[in-house]
């Protein structure tokens, strides 16, 4: 009986403490950028614990490391793990609290039932923030489903301006062998993360079961006027970008606030130029980060966004370009697997609920080559990308159990 | 008769021009910032017009040159001019033309009527943009009226991050000495400026006979709220500064608008932290120009802005902080001065109108000390503080006939 697989919560917050000192920021904070020295500690760290559990263990050609309990019948593998990286700084749990569900997940079933029927991998991946090199984002998972471009490794820059073909290097990988990443064997991937919003805290419950990944967009947008003297051009003749930004940004933020739930629309970044005091500006520009987990009310969400930039732009005479610099489509997560889990947590009576993920993850990525599950855990104050983010070690463990029992039902 | 007072086009062109080569930038700019090298050799110039005239020339103690015909009789001075500093970069027109102007209406006047009756000086003013040191705009003017704080050539920045002081001993003189400068014994100033705004064009006129110079005010607005995750957090509990900024910027605009001429109210600058695309703004912060000529119009423009701004902030849960950063009551022109310049504008028979200032200009500094009047020529298509700037010889020949005849009955 799963009910049985006992999660040892010292053994979870031991795990929590020995990663958080790999690039530890502060009181709290954990600043660990993809093939820094720290981030190569972490993942020696994990592929030690994964040895000393009996795993054979290997570095991808991206540096992901893998962790695998070989079961006794051919197929494709269940895999469960996260991101190692951080936000710069980030804190202790975002990613890394994933990867260390997977390992105390694995090591209790391995140490209660032996060898799994079917092969467990635990799966450490690397860059999904995109912190250290923005247009890297969800590296290590793009790696493993086929979504790095030729040539990738050395377009993109991190913000020292080094390629990532360059970090690469650094920690002795090869980029001319990313296509070596790529795995086509695996069946599903179930990933425990923290939830990074209020929602479960909100419910008072401890874990929650997500039913699909939103999908973001991000938009940059452009807006151009004339810039004027701000005394000696009166109100009735100026083209300002300054006021028609104003206009669009109160009116996409209400429109998703309008939608409702799982809706969501921030703009997050603004400028100006010239950035003056007393001029009108001549241009403003701005981002829009849009997202929904449904995709007919996502598309109807950007097409309100789209007609009201319009509509603003023309009335008020301006020019407006914009770009399309992120999109995601939505990822549902495998309806069998959530079933799954919900029968995890009910047996072992952990209270959870249904929740959409309004944050992007790689499970994102691996629903292109495999079925996709996904467990959350309360984030106090709905924290996160900050050394504030806090997951209590009892709602951890209540996850974790939740996920034990679930890869317990899938292979054994 | 002052009507006989000829103004000759071709010296008006060959003063611009010549002025425009010190610190000449591109095709039509000007880059001259106070105690450059530049300035230097422009106030030089302006310098030697006057000895050519006849004037006693001097420098005072910030800078400023000042050409005198003395007058037969005793009494305060009749005194028109403006600045010789540029914005950077600025245009041919915008200071200059007002010293051009001063010199070509004194050159004539005494060719034709010989030495006044009372005395004229000619102003050449320095560093009314505060385009190298922002903190000391209005400098050569509030010099005069004795409006520079002890300390403030020592504690006043440029962009470079030397101070004022710096500069002014690299030209060779002691900002000890400051105070020097004072003047008690000025009657009135009379100011020729372009106008910087489209209402001449638009109305078809030459010249505009300005009733008062604007009341400026500066906010400096900050509304912090918490930053989140752009994907996490439902909109319905967010504490978004940025939603509630373009509330606000709308706001203020409308207000403006609605007021109607000449209130006007402009946000030039904005800035977000921490700036990231997938995250709520922590804080929004930005400027509200807002300017009335009418001290009664202008207080109750603010008391909006003010209400607003609390409103918005207090509804949204915001909080709220703001500076003013600079603040200018309005200044009336002289009833009597503007009079004169009307009589004169219809004897010559150059159509005008009559025209609130809603830039700030040095007149507005000399106002604390004399009784002021400006005179502004058309600017094509209203534009200013950019190389664009553009006045035809013409309109400035028509504005400086106005000056001309103005100074002649004064003075004579």
């Amino acid at each position: 009986m799963s009910s049985d697989i006992a999660i040892d919560p010292q053994l979870v917050e031991r795990c929590i403490m020995t990663l958080a000192q790999y690039g530890a920021h502060g009181e709290t904070g954990v600043w660990r950028l993809v093939y820094s020295p720290e981030w190569e500690a972490a993942q020696e760290t994990v592929a030690a614990w994964c040895r000393d559990i009996g795993m054979d263990v290997r570095r991808d050609a991206v540096g992901n490391v893998w962790g695998r309990l070989s079961g006794r019948e051919d197929g494709k593998s269940i895999v469960s793990g996260s991101h190692i990286d951080s936000q710069a700084p980030g804190g202790r749990y975002d990613g890394a609290l994933g990867v260390i569900a997977a390992y105390v997940a694995m090591r209790a079933l391995v140490e209660r039932f032996g060898p799994p029927r079917r092969t467990l991998d635990l799966l450490s991946l690397c860059e999904e923030e995109g912190s250290r090199y923005p247009a890297a984002d969800f590296w290590g998972s793009r790696a493993i489903v086929g979504r790095i471009a030729p040539g990738d490794t050395e377009r993109i820059e991190g913000f020292d301006g080094a390629t990532i073909g360059d970090g690469m290097r650094s920690v002795g990988l090869d980029p001319a062998r990313v296509d070596e990443a790529r795995r086509d064997d695996i069946d599903c991937f179930i990933e425990l993360h923290i939830e990074q919003g209020p929602l479960l805290e909100l419910a008072g419950l401890p874990v929650g079961i997500v039913t699909g990944i939103t999908g973001p967009r991000e938009y940059w947008v452009e807006l151009t006027g004339r810039s004027d003297h701000a005394g000696a051009r009166p109100m009735d003749l100026r083209r300002d970008p300054m006021a028609g930004a104003a206009e669009i940004i109160s009116g996409v933020i209400d429109t998703a606030h309008r939608m409702g739930r799982p809706a969501v629309t921030t703009v997050g970044r603004i400028g100006a130029e010239p950035n003056l005091v007393p001029a009108v500006p001549e241009k403003v520009t701005f981002t829009v980060d849009a997202r929904h987990p449904d995709p007919a009310q996502r598309a109807l969400l950007y097409e309100r966004h789209e007609g009201l930039m319009r509509a603003v732009a023309t009335r008020r005479d301006l020019d407006l370009a914009w770009q399309i610099t992120g999109n995601q489509e939505p990822a549902p997560c495998d309806p069998e697997l959530v079933s799954l889990l919900e029968d995890a947590a009910r047996q072992q009576a952990i209270p959870f609920m249904r929740i959409p993920s309004g944050a992007a993850h790689d499970s994102q990525q691996m629903a292109r080559a495999a079925r996709i599950a996904m467990l959350f855990v309360r984030s106090k104050d709905g924290r996160s990308h900050t050394p504030a983010e806090f997951t209590s070690v009892e709602d951890a463990t209540a996850g974790i159990a939740v996920l034990a029992a679930a890869l317990h039902r899938l292979a054994y």
